[in-house]
């Protein structure tokens, strides 16, 4: 199979092997010594010096995570929205008791961080900005670096999902001052899913000593009174950590740049492939994504049929859209272990398959 | 290794290869018929109609998941406290807003049903018992099943931490009319950490729909709209699945009825190896639990270099105490991937560490 959707991702063969090691005690050297170790190397794909904490959850528990942990019931936070994951992000912390201004952007652009300067400047009582760095259900990455250049002139709180961008897409947690990142290690840190990390700024350590949502398995202070001894406060997912271990190694090797650079490779010649098929994408192209690229299906074909020919005959492996936009879209991931010949063979597979739905390719457009 | 701690507990190697499998899509068909099969020998396992969802978490996020998906602030509950995980579950009622009515017994006693009886007649405003059925800090498993009956006497909801308990400790879920039951994969489950495991009755889902506290991530709502159509509401922790999978398959093998017998014995067996020793037992005989033994540390040893010397020579792993037992007893687990030959291992290491240490053994008691 060629799982291309944005995650989970395919792991490497390397990473995959590690996953069978055997059980050891999560309170002994061996544990400690590779928890040590993995926090060390997400700290440099972070580029910070924040602490770094890592959490047996899905991405959404870390979303979950950077909301009570910094928040408390009645704060006012701005919530910038440009598909499912900001809406999701946004839930969240309205669950958790916030008073959630939505600053909604139409599916498919980036949000303009003039229009946050605005929200902001209009009303003093926000005190913390929720952002989705890549948005995966539209393929759009925020200009993440102007908005937390705005959010720092207001000096409010600035809570980012970096799920699927952070790893595959440069962002330097400290220069650009983002006080609390997220991220899923089924994204383009290529293991399995299970693990989520956070970065925490001294502002947001700030922020938790008076926060009051309620919290207990995801409560950073605890996450950290045990990280400093290298532990965690509940048993971990070892298995993930092996896995983890083994493939920071592997991006090291290869070096964050390179990583850097092959996403953007990678997404730019997916794009190019998608148009020579005469398919046209969903975002706008000066915002469109490294690491997962929306493509608007063709008129008159029905996505689920086009996805499960993919799939049955062809072993490629795409996502439908999500949330308002699930039958009009299909998504094509391009993070972690990737590179140009998986997006050929989706390439190949898309010619054949819209063939058989009765489609003349390439589509005139 | 020979780790034998009350979990992590060991993997077999049938379940270790599994855990090496390359991702799918976990929206996908593969993944939704291994979802559909392991609900349905867990709930063989678990001995109930009621729902099953599966959890990316480690077990205390699905104890936490317990409280908060049945309970609102302010609510009263009644936490019957053996040890040191009674006391989590009782905390982490108090953190979401519940008023915690502790009834507590001495560490290494099992709770009394008729203390219960009586909490519960003094103070009816109570609406739910939190208890540990087997509490893993003391090696003491209570009688639930009498336990039950009292709570039941009462109509209030019953909520059980069975994380080391069911599964290999005999927990017949619907017939004890246990609301909510949970446990974690690195237990009697022979599966790395990172899945947790909850069955809920109707009357939790009663009082999931009045229940109040905030919740998003554990939300068993979201878990169960989404387990109705073979997925999670979240991305799982595929590759535990895998692991499940095939541990399920090898305890269906064994027989649930031989699993209980077969840590019947490996208990007793593991007790009378250690008073052959001259070791004293933590826990009373009568309730003493079936999944771990704690042992108190022979006067003038230091528990620390007895486990050091354990594990550095004889690579045999256990457990020191937790919270204000941790110098004065060490663990041996019993749970999961475990037989005769295993406590043997344990007793020969146990009894050279000890020489080595300047005890005369056995040790005179």
């Amino acid at each position: 199979m060629n799982l291309r959707i944005p995650g989970p991702t395919p792991c490497p063969p390397e990473v995959l092997a590690a996953m069978s090691g055997q059980m050891v005690n999560h309170r002994g050297p061996e544990f400690s010594a590779l928890l040590t170790k993995v926090t060390g190397l997400l700290k440099e794909f972070f580029q910070t010096s924040n602490d770094l904490l890592t959490l047996t959850t899905s991405g959404t528990g870390a979303l979950e995570a950077a909301v009570v942990n910094t928040l408390s019931p009645g704060d006012k936070v701005l919530s910038v929205v440009i598909g499912n994951f900001g809406e999701r992000f946004a839930e969240i912390a309205r669950v958790f008791g916030a008073e959630v201004v939505m600053l909604q952007f139409e599916w498919g652009t980036a949000a303009d961080p003039e229009a946050i300067r605005q929200a902001l400047h209009g009303d003093p009582a926000i005190k913390a900005v929720l952002v989705t760095h890549n948005e995966t259900s539209t393929g759009v990455t925020n200009d993440l670096h102007t908005i937390a250049k705005v959010v720092k002139e207001f000096d409010k709180l600035l809570l980012v999902d970096a799920i699927s961008s952070i790893g595959s897409i440069d962002l330097p947690v400290d220069a650009w001052s983002c006080d609390v990142v997220v991220t899923g290690s089924q994204k383009g840190w290529m293991v399995p899913p299970g693990l989520a990390f956070a970065s925490v700024s001294p502002a947001a350590w700030e922020a938790f000593r008076t926060a009051k949502m309620p919290r207990f398995y995801f409560d950073f202070g605890k996450a950290k009174k045990f990280a400093d001894k290298g532990q965690t406060p509940w048993t971990p997912a070892i298995s993930l950590y092996y896995a983890l271990g083994v493939s920071l190694e592997l991006m090291k090797e290869e070096g964050f740049q390179n990583i850097i650079a092959r996403h953007t490779r990678v997404a730019s010649y997916t794009r190019k492939k998608m148009q020579e098929l005469g398919l046209s994408l969903f975002a706008d192209e000066h915002c469109a994504s490294n690491t997962v690229t929306a493509v608007n299906v063709p008129q008159g074909v029905n996505v689920r049929a086009l996805l499960k020919i993919l799939k049955d005959k062809y072993g490629v492996v795409l996502s439908a859209g999500q949330g308002k936009i699930a039958d009009s879209i299909f998504r094509v991931g391009h993070l972690g272990y990737v590179g140009e010949s998986d997006i050929d063979a989706v390439y190949e597979a898309l010619r054949e398959s819209l063939s058989e739905l009765g489609c003349k390719v390439p589509l005139l457009t």
